[in-house]
């Protein structure tokens, strides 16, 4: 398999965790990109019409895409169990999910708006309305984090991604402060190898 | 069941086109929401932290989001076959969905950039990348549309939901001119009462 990988990306280090818990990291090439939302690249529209990352390509090369179609196939292939089968497990892990990736999402909008965009086209309303998002996903989770345990899903996968992306891009966000059950909770969940394996480094600016 | 519901969201639309497909719309109530993201709705935070709609309460009081987590629960309470449950054609329906939410994701943001942004902090090349990824999508949907036949599946009923979007909102993009497959598949699939009893009727401006 191959993906379209960029080190900084939150939904591809997701697709890399996944891989790490079932098994795969070593059956999967990473392919460089330049995504961006404006100056699309067209070497991974060749692949996905959207233009982002991660896009996967299977070994019998269909290509998925986004995040959570890929995270799902590489668990249904490594034989994984973040996706819980059916019932209300399954839907509590979806939603979960969902609500991980609006902090990701929320939070990338409100980056782009803050370094992409030309200053006098910025509306602080904008980002105001994104961080709102974060903090107020932030707040549920915070209502869930004791209950957590070593729960091990695509929910709380997504979760530790989104933390360390806060970690990553909002170093002066200082989530843990006002949030010490999900502080409590990520500091185990953040030395699983899968998570310590697709860490990002360093801020890149 | 209850849903917060917007008549012209088309990931409303998505979640109650699955429901007339899997016989289940008359089980759910449509709750009033106005879901903005700058400003936020507290009835709907206080049930989805993220403040969108859709939000569906499940009868024993779950909350699920986003559209893609309640289009499957709907499915899989309805006994519904949109989404295959597994293998080659699950991965594509799943990957179709992803590129036609992503179609809406771009219409979307183009939209709140020329009509919720004020005029002075607009940005064109935001808006020029969000439709180069409309375009590039439904470049691909044109080649595949002329095989789609009578599938019906979460891809393709999310793609004419897609469809309808650009119709309502984007009337004078006028797709089928140079997506003729599309055009005609769509002609027929919209016939289905399950998106003739879901279009949105008229723009709102």
């Amino acid at each position: 398999m191959k993906i379209y990988f960029s080190p900084a990306s939150p939904f591809v280090r997701k697709c890399m965790a996944v891989a790490h818990e079932t098994g795969l990291v070593d059956r999967i090439e990473k392919l460089p990109s330049a995504a961006n939302p404006v100056n699309r690249d067209r070497t991974v529209i060749a692949s996905n019409p959207l233009g982002q990352v991660p896009t996967l390509i299977t070994d019998d090369g269909q290509a998925l895409y986004d995040s959570r179609v890929i995270c799902e196939y590489l668990d249904d292939l490594g034989g994984g169990k973040l996706f819980p089968a059916t019932g209300k497990a399954r839907w509590q892990a979806l939603a979960d999910q969902a609500l991980a990736d609006g902090i990701l999402g929320a939070a990338l909008l409100a980056r782009y708006e803050i370094t992409l965009r030309p200053e006098p086209s910025r509306w602080s309303d904008w980002v105001d309305g994104q961080m709102g998002k974060v903090a107020d996903a932030l707040a549920r989770f915070e209502q869930q984090a004791a209950s957590f345990g070593d729960r091990l899903d695509i929910g709380t996968l997504t979760l530790g991604c989104a933390l360390g992306y806060l970690d990553f891009r909002y170093a002066e966000y200082d989530w843990r402060a006002s949030h010490p059950a999900c502080a409590q909770w990520y500091a185990t969940f953040s030395q699983r190898p899968s998570m310590r394996d697709t860490a990002p480094e360093a801020p890149r600016g």
